[in-house]
């Protein structure tokens, strides 16, 4: 394990993505979203996605410098199609214009159809959250999850992200799957010799399991909610579906799904005084954080709150990384034709050789 | 037991709430949305209300006739005052102009200040889906859900529905709340002697409880999510109190509350071709329904489905209502001044005595 400055890893993907033929403001921008997953802790949505991307760009697959086009759009609603660009920077455009119009009208939702990758589905709401407002994004991702009733792989596990602004400390970010686990952690507990808790899986025929091969690719997972109210988790599951498939004119007939991206923002200033409502939150958190500890809790977080603390640790102790993955990632700068005699591992750290400087993108 | 055709008890609600003071539009709009509850099987906010709502009248505090007062608005959002009102009157108004600004634009959202009783809160987003429009509506409820890792009351159990439309049978509508049950439901299971599943309610040392005495006046309920999935129903919970107090400008600094209500429409037509989309929904609900069926299920059902088929049974077989239920409700309407002679119980059903003629609101 060695540990990367987050200026180094920005520096490392700008230059490859650079090299690869991909613009600096698009290369800054992608490295961004993955350096940042990196430093909330979501590793698997992090630096490690360079290799899979430069190869995307190299075959053709990833069209760097691709523009969204507009299908069909009204001052709040806007549906576009994103087909061939990196997910990123057509996701990027979408809130961007999304933001732009909930500006003027204090409310604005936009469909993506046909996306690359968008990684981490918090980086989408968090647009929003830089200029005080409240972002929303989700998508489908895999059909893995058993009806309410049923025991066959029917409804998406719907990852949703909202991101409110409060007034100190962590911002509110909720950024998970309505379903129980996502497929990357089920293989990561298989790998691992792990299991999961009661009441998450199903077998073939229905029996609870917790066995980390059946959610994904057999059996089923159970759409949240405790004994009897699994009923609310298909509900919602089934909403979201709605919002990133019918409603978008996203879904499959032939695969029986919903493919499309939905983000919502609201602009809290068409609402109340930006002031007025951060002070009513900081309050609700501060009411919440109040309370009495449930047994093995030390301290009540809010949504987010375990991301942003690990990225204030990381931006003092840097990102940790596997050898290995650090080993693909010099790989592929290689391939592209960087220097990598810039980079040294010295006393488990990376730092720059003293005769390079820092690309400044960060 | 009687039971009570759907046309009578609309009927007797015109008589009584006119003889009391309420205009006949107004009238048979608050008795239309308690029928319409007794109809899907919601008994518990049917008709039963109307001795309450009558005294209320009488008392002076809720006041027919009464306008919402707009307080802030764009294009996309309004806020308003709906102090002193019938909450059924403020609601269809808000209501109304949320679907009228969302045929405009695509999306509109309401959020209201001091609102009297909503009833069932599934009426508003079908006042939407009655347009091919998405409908929501979420507010606060009681303060009962503890938040993750805590053990003390702080979240409401926020009743949240969502209506829409599908090309063919229920259409989906959704409406309960995220927390595991309603106060209401917690006294009838005291009432009777009966306990409730685990997971759902903790005592005040945060130790797991089944007695439904937990829940709303002492202990905490807990957030939806089974084993460890608690953080997600929690975080859910909190956008909602955050779309119902801060955002609206309806928290309360004192009880470190939202206690506003919150109204969204989503006109599919600015999306998606509605045809499309419902093409795309039936295709949605008919996957989902030929899922294999878990134990102890005969079908698979979508949310509203179960009240849709108690209605298609009540049209013919008639609404069921306790005696003291129809006792109490004579009783209101003599005191109002209202012929109660004309409701004659005969063979367990009420009927109509033959020199009276029903009044045309249904």
């Amino acid at each position: 394990m060695i540990t990367v400055k987050k200026e180094v890893l920005m520096d490392y993907g700008c230059r490859v993505f650079e090299a690869a033929g991909v613009s600096g403001d698009e290369a800054a921008w992608v490295t961004d979203c993955l350096v940042r997953a990196n430093m909330k802790g979501v590793d698997s949505h992090g630096i490690q996605q360079v290799p899979g991307y430069v190869r995307g760009v190299q075959a053709g697959r990833t069209k760097p410098g691709a523009k969204m086009e507009i299908l069909k759009e009204t001052p709040a609603v806007t549906i576009v199609d994103g087909f061939g660009g990196f997910g990123y920077s057509i996701a990027r455009q979408a809130m961007q214009l999304t933001i732009k119009k909930a500006k003027k009208l204090g409310i604005a939702f936009t469909g993506i159809h046909r996306l690359g990758h968008i990684g981490r589905v918090g980086r989408w709401p968090e647009m929003a959250l830089e200029q005080d407002m409240i972002g929303i994004a989700s998508q489908p991702g895999g059909v893995f999850v058993a009806p309410w009733g049923g025991i066959e792989r029917k409804l998406p596990i719907n990852p949703i992200s909202v991101a409110i602004p409060t007034g100190q400390g962590s911002p509110f970010v909720m950024d998970f799957s309505l379903g129980p686990i996502a497929g990357g952690r089920l293989s990561i507990l298989v790998e691992r010799g792990m299991k999961v808790p009661p009441g998450w899986l199903i077998d073939d025929e229905g029996n609870p399991t917790d066995d980390p091969s059946y959610g994904a690719r057999k059996g089923a997972q159970l759409p949240l909610g405790q004994a009897g109210l699994g009923y609310k988790g298909y509900a919602l599951s089934m909403f979201l579906s709605v919002l990133t498939g019918p409603l978008i004119a996203a879904y499959n007939l032939e695969r029986h799904r919903p493919v499309g991206v939905f983000l919502g923002v609201l602009d809290i200033a068409a609402f109340t005084p930006i002031d007025e409502f951060k002070k009513s939150m900081d309050d609700m958190v501060a009411d919440i954080k109040s309370s009495k500890l449930a047994k093995g809790f030390k301290e009540i977080l809010i949504p987010g709150e375990p991301e942003y603390n690990t990225e204030q640790r990381r931006i003092k102790s840097g990102i940790p990384l596997d050898d290995a993955i650090w080993k693909r990632l010099m790989d592929t700068a290689e391939k592209v034709g960087v220097d990598t005699s810039m980079y040294e591992v010295e006393k488990g750290g990376v730092v720059l050789h003293p005769s390079y400087t820092l690309k400044d993108r960060y």
